[in-house]
């Protein structure tokens, strides 16, 4: 593409404040090192006269998204507004039908609409890039598409939403409370006000589904995706979890096994000195492994508006170049991943149980776990309060998941225990 | 472009085969997944019956590496010879000005005469990629030129060489001395039988120039890097090094100050707990920081067949699909990055002094430094050998290099001193 490629965003919150920040702190940077003349343009948001770090006069307002998605004066159709359907998806398709390429940090709408998306902006010879959608300023959607491409990826897993991962950190930092360090996150930034999606780990689906389809060439797909959130680690948990040499993090893992593929997004138990356990607060980081490269890991910031800006315009300036790579690097199979239960991981189990202190408890419980084959490997009790409820913890040996939660469906049973058992798998060797 | 691409590969040691397997290997999964046809025609190697991974007669074959580099039979050359010049760079050259595409690994080559090739390449239209070139299997070269491209660059730092990493830890592991390390490690085959361009730091060196290359849109000068291996690194350093909190590790190290960059390759002592003291063996790590997505760290293997054929064939793929990114992904600029002295680091220093044991040495040491400012900021002695050797280990505060390397020149005149300094740069703070 010669000439300026001309931008329209959609969407000014943080991010796209960030984007514009980038396009005119870095623009004469960009020209010189690229040739590429990026120019904003248009803008479209929900509230105009919001106080904004930049001003707005300077650029054509559009109160409809899809009136800038359609708009004679861009090339480039930026969508920043979020949401996997809704005004989000109708402007993309806008967008694309009218032969403008699109640039979108989007994952809830890539995650769930990836394949439909992907056809459309292939028939309209549209580039739909999605840089930012994952791990924001960690370029892991190009390295998949062009770098490790010559590979066969056999696993993905990363701590890939930010917001959980510094509640996770803070909590082992200070030994306060889940709910406590949420609150303290929401007053400082680190959490939305609704954190639903950070910390019951729909976000992490997301982003994993999208990388998924980015391995296996298959269309993403959610449903497929295994998800527990980190809402019931306790205090407890992390002290425990610290005795036992862990580290508490949230992973979102896709690996293949005899031709499936197995996707995960929950709380894992990872060794303390385990590289992955070291990537703190907002970071993200990422493993890959493929036949050829091997283990490969990428860390950095997995959100706010700079490394997600950085993303933005990395995939305008690909656009501007006319670099015209499918959305997913590849026709995407029309195949779906299906969730592969019998196919499940093999693994060892932490378990939290808060039992009446009353003999036979423990032997209730060990009963229970024999009768699936689910052999203990350690068993602690916190204090002693006979009447009163206890911590009772243990871990076991590698058990198959369904017999595993065969066991903990009887126990949960047992009059004994005072509230729902909380189960964290513990990865030991995940580079393997 | 459509159809087959049809490659020559001169130079089949350990990474050309592995590029031929590789290509053979995944042949299938990467048309399916790129819908590109690689497809190997040609080879040449100084001795075609020499034992291989593969038939060589499945292929053309040329005793001269020119001649396949101007072959019709070939749309892209891959020099695996190696070696800054002779026919490394002549084939390179030929191959160019044939109008075929070029793939290389060889970093000297880059290094050396990257401005020049660069030119060539381009008043051709021929595409020169050389991922392969640093770091193996790490893909930084496209992420510098194409995933970070939006953001100025104010600093890289790295491990660039696995067989001086894969020594450095085994000293620490082990407790030997660098010579028991370097002879293990070259019957392993994890260092050649002339390792000088892996221990003095030259091959770091080759690929930092590469590097700040990238980063600053200036041609790749050798004679800009101030550059110390791991030669003069004792058992006892090591030992001293723990003591103090400290892990010793190769880096290359390019930083803007004030408009000036400033690079150098040395050994550098980092805090244990930083992650990039845990990048252990053969193991290569990448620290870049630009001004939007901040600091973003890589770690991957740095060499070997595998990880090295998989950047060949990303390369090669990124050919296939006619993208035509500037070798450097900018015109270079033609001015030169000097070496700048006067600007160099500002930090503190490990110093080990061999000495005879007498009276008055610490004195005489002691004022040497202060004659230059130089402020200690802890001192050691091992031991106790009156009139013999013994080793005063010297740390200092931050100390401008000029004046630091004034003193050190003073106190190699002392007579107390048994052999020349060890002196090691301290890294506390490499992230800033």
């Amino acid at each position: 593409m010669s000439g300026d490629l001309k931008i329209g965003i959609a969407g000014i919150g943080t991010v796209g404040e960030g984007v514009v920040d980038l396009l005119n702190k870095n623009h004469e940077h960009i020209l010189k090192r690229t040739g590429q003349n990026l120019k904003l343009v248009g803008l479209s948001a929900r509230d105009r006269s919001k106080k904004r770090s930049f001003k707005v006069n300077d650029y054509l307002w559009f109160d409809n998204p899809c009136d800038l998605a359609s708009s004679k004066e861009i090339d480039v159709f930026v969508e920043l507004i979020g949401g996997s359907d809704g005004i989000a998806k109708e402007s993309v398709e806008v967008a694309l039908t009218s032969g403008k390429h699109v640039v979108t940090a989007n994952k809830a709408l890539i995650a769930s609409h990836g394949m439909e998306l992907s056809k459309i902006a292939e028939s309209n010879s549209s580039i739909l890039n999605f840089e930012a959608s994952v791990a924001g300023g960690i370029p892991i959607i190009k390295l998949l598409k062009e770098s490790f491409v010559g590979n066969k990826i056999s696993k993905i897993y990363g701590i890939l939403n930010g917001t959980s991962n510094y509640i996770l950190t803070q909590m082992e930092k200070t030994g306060k409370s889940f709910e406590d360090v949420l609150s303290e996150a929401q007053s400082l930034g680190y959490a939305e006000s609704d954190p639903s999606f950070d910390i019951n780990g729909t976000d992490t689906a997301h982003k994993l589904a999208v990388l998924t389809s980015l391995m296996t060439g298959l269309p993403p797909n959610l449903s497929s995706i295994e998800v527990e959130g980190i809402q019931s680690i306790s205090a407890e948990d992390i002290i425990f979890s610290k005795k036992l040499g862990f580290c508490i993090k949230l992973l979102g893992i896709v690996s293949e096994q005899n031709g499936n593929y197995i996707q995960r997004v929950h709380p894992c138990m990872v060794p303390i000195k385990s590289s992955i356990s070291r990537v703190d607060d907002v970071n993200n980081a990422i493993f890959v492994e493929g036949n050829f490269v091997g283990p490969v890991v990428l860390e950095g910031l997995g959100a706010g508006a700079g490394p997600t800006a950085s993303s933005v315009v990395s995939d305008l300036i690909d656009v501007s170049k006319g670099k015209n790579v499918l959305p997913f690097g590849c026709k995407l199979e029309n195949k779906e991943i299906k969730l592969d239960k019998d196919a499940a991981r093999l693994g060892p189990w932490y378990i939290r149980f808060k039992v009446i202190d009353e003999p036979g408890v423990l032997a209730e419980i060990a009963a229970e776990l024999k009768n699936q084959s689910v052999s203990i490997e350690s068993v602690l009790q916190r204090g002693r309060a006979p009447g009163e409820c206890v911590s009772l913890i243990m871990t076991t040996h590698e058990t198959e998941e369904k017999k595993f939660k065969a066991a903990m469906q009887q126990i949960q049973k047992l009059k004994a225990l005072a509230e729902p058992p909380c189960v964290i798998r513990i990865e030991k060797l995940l580079r393997n």
